[in-house]
């Protein structure tokens, strides 16, 4: 404690000298429209908890949560207003958290969040902040976060003021809440989240939480709407289904729609702050979380805190050269990619066990939000560059997961595994950063967990199909997505094939080696394409290359079309190219992905396409032109300024990659690829734990935008476009010669 | 605590001696059928648990909860048995509790009340114990209680078996439920209940419970049946509102329909123990509760301390005479009366403060279930007689009330006001009990609570329509049943009245003496009843007296006609029968309410009219020969063996003190009048704390049931049918002496 306490006065103390150095270039509306699903709600790097806006209940709304899919608590064209969430996903696909809402009003208790919503205006957010101004009320409203616990502040006009703490309404699509009013500064309650997805409902699960009011509320009480009887007795029940206000009642309210008010009467404008501490392990966590982190501190000091920290945490990578808003893009990527994977542990290490929840503690930090379909592509390889301690943890938090459910996460969310999306991609990640030198871990353990699931025949989470994947090389139109599934275990095989061979299991490195290309049986030669075999071995029929995209349902491949799939196959680029009739055929064929426009920024399976023509000697500049390209067309200082679903930042990832120069094109091997870098110098600050150098710094001479003359690593002459890992964090300087 | 393990043990002690002495005349049973409304679940004296059989659920019973109104778990005629409920209520006229629902099974989990419900056979049930066998699943089940914890013992055969906690299924018509499995040995929640009468929702509070096995599960888990969703999402649900489990889940479940199971694999018949604590203040007192009254006692220990409990309770009235089945409906009759009120703090004197609750904690016993309309007509003169020290708990219980809520009680249910029925008659109570010698309240905070619901005109929850009450003397006919509360207004003022005297309050006295005969207004000279008036002062037309009876609705009368109240002013009986033309009209207007038929023995307002030719010398022997008819036609050792309602004991308190030969006729005066008693020789035993007799004795000589020739007081003749309670008291010999 004495240490964290530390921590808190040496980060005053960094805000003092640096302040919003790095931070002034975070704009969190970015991915805030066009399904980028961010919200713009204050947030602590890799916080618990985050307080964003809430817009979208209320059909007024453009895009509304119960009318339509929808992932995120906040749209930037939405303008109903019907509190602020306390914990809350950003950048993902599915509908989940956004739940614990504030909200303040004024005037008489009103219950019916679609009666007390509000319009808002002046809207600001920075790292760590979010503010606007309720029109309907004159409130202006400020949040700000700890890790854990979520701060608001709301500066009332004269009259009666309220807080409302509604927990009926949700993103997600569970139900069923408690709230006590403890005094008439203080409430604590738990609300059930779970099913994302709309999957996996019996994993459902409370999030608990204590709030702390800065004033004591004048009138207090809170209300529960019951469900309507039907049947002889609700001719007995004049209040059958009708909403209830309970005043000053002081025991646990349990239902779907319940909620407390705290009321106050101001003879003059009055500031009133909240506090809540959230715990996916008990109230008395919740409150301990809120206690050791908010302390006194005022709103003001925590929003300090709260900027120190950003500051910090984006200071890891300092960027010169490049415009205003290249900057804001890049700092707000890594800003996307310091949200998720989240912190789930208590302050005092507590965290519930996988399914059953159990509470468990841990000495590092239990990580969670594992989006590993999205994240193995880029956002893992940029945690173990930048940040190798979290990077570490997130390994550990993974054999956590495999000690506590028999299986490393796929999908992890809060310590459900939902097993969304396809796959097995914990491997590669296991195997990226075991290459890369983070390496206090249980390597052992780590790779007996790989081939468990690489083998298990039986009852395998992770690997549906595997019985014919084992038997033909390939997964058959029995399965659903039968050719991307393949491809996905044969990128994990490969991880494990270098793993093996990093211990010394020459067996399995042979035996992982050559399971890995099984996908080849896959291969039209007609078309040059991965087509789906059906379980007899012919292939499916029809088959439409171009079917599939825009997530239409597609045989054979999941969230994409066969073009999209094709060169999905990072870790044998060389065998693919001869399977495509040499370096001509692939290049030639890759170059139509995108002149047929096929190409698609928005989801995971070819966004490592672009640097695919930098494996055709005299192709880079391809490379060089398309990233420039994209990143120009997708990713701008904009709310729609992410080409789709962020995917808990691999989309961002993606872009900061890009923008310094280099890309981990292949994961699992600990090698990136390079391209032309946005920026003129980029200075990566290295850990001395991990790493020996002391800094990475990426260099560019040349035009703005222009191609690759030459390359230099440390004032020598550097004759390709990989470069290892190793290479690279050395306190290397890499020059990149523009023509 | 010493001093109540010393208690324990003690008990214990006494058992040796004395067992089943008294016990053994307890037949549960009476009042399980006739909506007595009693249950034959085991309970201990006054405590706040039982364990009772729950049959109310599932069409194939005779009567079903919800599709009529029932207001007890347990019907006798009915076989489908779905659990043993933890928290009921004994003889009330409307549904509330009836939770936190055990129920073995054997096989596999089944979670559906209607599927899992057994029909039962061998049932036993005794003071402190019930017995049946689950013919469904060859299980034994025994129940029993100590006060605040009922425990379980079930008599598994080989195989799987399972136990069921269903908090969804209850009699109440509140929802709302919270349930964790702490350990593979202990479960913790709380359900909501309320609602009581269909109304106060707004009250509706939570009840909470631990429960812990004497053996641990082999698999457990909880199960949750969701709403069922509508719109475009229910699409992307495929488990939509199906029952879902949760195995090894360990954290909170919330819902109104879950539940969990403990299963078991035994490999020959084994019995299993669950002890379930309950608090209404928390999760944390209902464990205490367990853990200070059961320690680590086994079923049968416990079940022998309850049965000493009542041994001892029971004991403090020794009859002799009379037959076995006399017995047993007095003795059963006497534990009717030892159910409600019960206490409502827990172990450490913690219970909630009225309807905002707020945990209070008090010294002496917090007493609860007050529901007055019904027991200040009897029982609460028992009480003050037999157990002087629980009636000054009570009385306690109600100042405490008046502090809290700044009113007495009405119908005062687990710390909230229902404000059923109708009437003021907390004020008749506390007159009664201090008169009566039992003074060791606050009578000054005792007589300010009585004039202010006497005298408050606004805002007034217990004398609504008290503005005309006051102004003309009665209430008319905007008021529902404004004839039965005048009657009852006046008999409150009356009480008052005679507490001023006491306390030499003169112009008090003067003035409520006045008030309290206010209902001669309402005397209809030609039809010789109490009628309803109009607002303008105008008798209401049309006006049957016949109608109202069998709780149809009657203007001016609540829960009668006018026969059944124009003799409930027992007050003012002298001044009833100058109105009706003198004792020999009294007497054949009296008369006719008998030879009409219109008297009902099943409901209260009539219940003092067999005993009111008392006031006309000579015609004592109708008194005499009436209440021996009444209790040989209503009052028997069989199921439906009460009149309808026991009303928490009413009944039984009219019939206790019908066959003792005496009957407190007019509440709130300390005065009993003399009929025939039912046993030879009644010794009460006096407590030496309020009176200075040790026993009060009531002797009978000559033919049974026979009409009295002589009455001797210590053996002096006594020349009335009316006795003062203070001469009763000092040790008294009552001897009845028949023809």
């Amino acid at each position: 404690m004495i240490k964290k306490l530390f921590i808190v006065s040496i980060l005053i103390n960094t805000l003092a000298v640096n302040a919003q150095e790095f931070t002034k270039y975070v704009n969190p509306f970015i991915g805030t429209s066009n399904f980028g699903a961010t919200n713009p709600g204050a947030i602590a790097p890799r916080g618990m908890v985050s307080v964003s806006p809430f817009n979208v209940a209320g059909t007024q709304n453009t895009l509304e949560k119960d009318s339509r899919w929808l992932s995120n608590p906040y749209v930037n064209e939405n303008t109903f207003l019907t509190g602020y969430s306390h914990v809350n996903l950003s950048g993902v696909g599915c509908p989940d958290l956004g739940v614990i809402l504030l909200m303040p009003t004024t005037g008489d208790v009103e219950t019916n969040h679609l009666k007390y919503g509000s319009t808002y205006t002046n809207e600001t957010a920075k790292a760590g902040y979010y503010s606007n101004v309720l029109t309907k009320y004159n409130i202006k409203v400020e949040t700000t976060t700890t890790t854990r616990t979520g701060i608001s502040r709301y500066t009332f006009p004269k009259g009666q003021s309220n807080i409302l703490l509604n927990l009926g309404l949700g993103l997600t699509n569970e139900e069923g809440a408690a709230i006590k009013i403890v005094s008439p500064t203080e409430i604590e309650g738990m609300r059930t989240v779970g099913s994302f997805c709309y999957y996996k409902p019996e994993e459902a699960y409370p999030v608990y939480f204590v709030a702390k009011f800065s004033k004591s509320a004048t009138n207090y009480g809170v209300w529960k709407t019951p469900k309507k009887y039907k049947g002889a007795e609700a001719a007995w029940m004049p209040y059958n289904g009708k909403p209830r206000l309970m005043e000053g009642y002081r025991k646990e309210v349990l239902g779907d729609s319940i909620g407390s008010y705290f009321s106050y009467q101001f003879e003059k404008p009055t500031q009133v702050e909240v506090k809540i501490g959230v715990s996916y392990v008990s109230i008395e966590n919740a409150r301990e979380n809120l206690e050791q982190e908010t302390q006194d501190f005022s709103f003001e000091t925590i929003h300090q805190q709260a900027e120190a920290y950003w500051e910090q945490q984006l200071s890891k990578i300092k960027v010169e050269g490049g415009t205003e808003d290249d900057k804001t893009i890049f700092y707000t990527a890594l800003y996307h990619t310091l949200i998720h994977p989240n912190i789930l542990n208590d302050f005092n290490g507590e965290y519930p066990k996988m399914t059953t929840r159990e509470t468990l503690k841990t000495e590092n930090t239990r990580f969670t939000v594992f989006s590993f379909w999205d994240t193995y592509r880029n956002l893992h390889a940029l945690m173990s560059l930048v940040y190798p301690k979290s990077q570490s943890d997130m390994v550990k938090s993974m054999l956590d997961i495999y000690d506590e459910s028999g299986w490393l996460p796929k999908w992890e969310l809060n310590a459900t595994e939902t097993t969304t999306m396809v796959g097995d991609p914990a491997g590669i990640i296991l195997t990226d950063t075991y290459l890369k030198g983070i390496t206090d871990f249980d390597i052992e353990k780590a790779y007996e967990a790989m081939v468990k699931s690489a083998d298990a025949l039986e009852n395998n989470p992770l690997r549906p199909g595997i019985q014919p994947y084992i038997e033909n090389g390939y997964l058959n139109t029995d399965q659903n997505g039968s050719v991307s599934t393949t491809q996905e275990y044969n990128a994990t095989d490969y991880s494990i094939s270098l793993l093996a061979k990093a211990l010394n299991k020459k067996d399995d490195y042979q035996r992982f080696s050559k399971r890995s290309i099984s996908y080849r049986k896959l291969f039209d030669k007609d078309l040059k394409l991965l087509r789906p075999r059906n379980a007899d071995g012919t292939w499916h029929e029809p088959f439409d290359p171009l079917a599939g995209a825009n997530f239409t349902k597609n045989i054979g491949f999941i969230e994409g079309n066969a073009w999209q799939y094709a060169f999905m196959v990072s870790h044998d680029i060389k065998g693919l190219m001869k399977l495509m009739g040499g370096k001509k055929g692939f290049s030639e064929q890759l170059q139509k992905v995108f002149s047929t426009k096929q190409f698609d920024m928005a989801n995971e399976p070819d966004i490592a396409y672009p640097y695919l023509f930098n494996y055709v000697k005299g192709e880079e500049w391809h490379t060089q032109q398309l990233v420039h390209e994209l990143m120009d067309e997708y990713f701008q200082n904009k709310p729609a300024g992410l080409p789709g679903n962020d995917d808990t930042g691999t989309m961002s990832a993606w872009l900061i990659y890009s923008m310094m120069g280099i890309y981990p094109v292949s994961p699992g091997d600990p090698i990136y690829t390079i391209s032309t870098p946005v920026f003129d110098k980029i200075t990566i600050d290295l850990d001395s734990n991990y790493y020996q150098g002391k800094t990475l710094v990426i260099e560019k001479s040349g035009t703005e935008k222009g191609i690759i003359n030459t390359i230099q690593l440390d004032g020598k002459a550097y004759n390709s476009y990989f470069i290892n890992h190793s290479d690279l964090i050395k306190g290397s300087n890499l020059k990149i010669n523009l023509k």
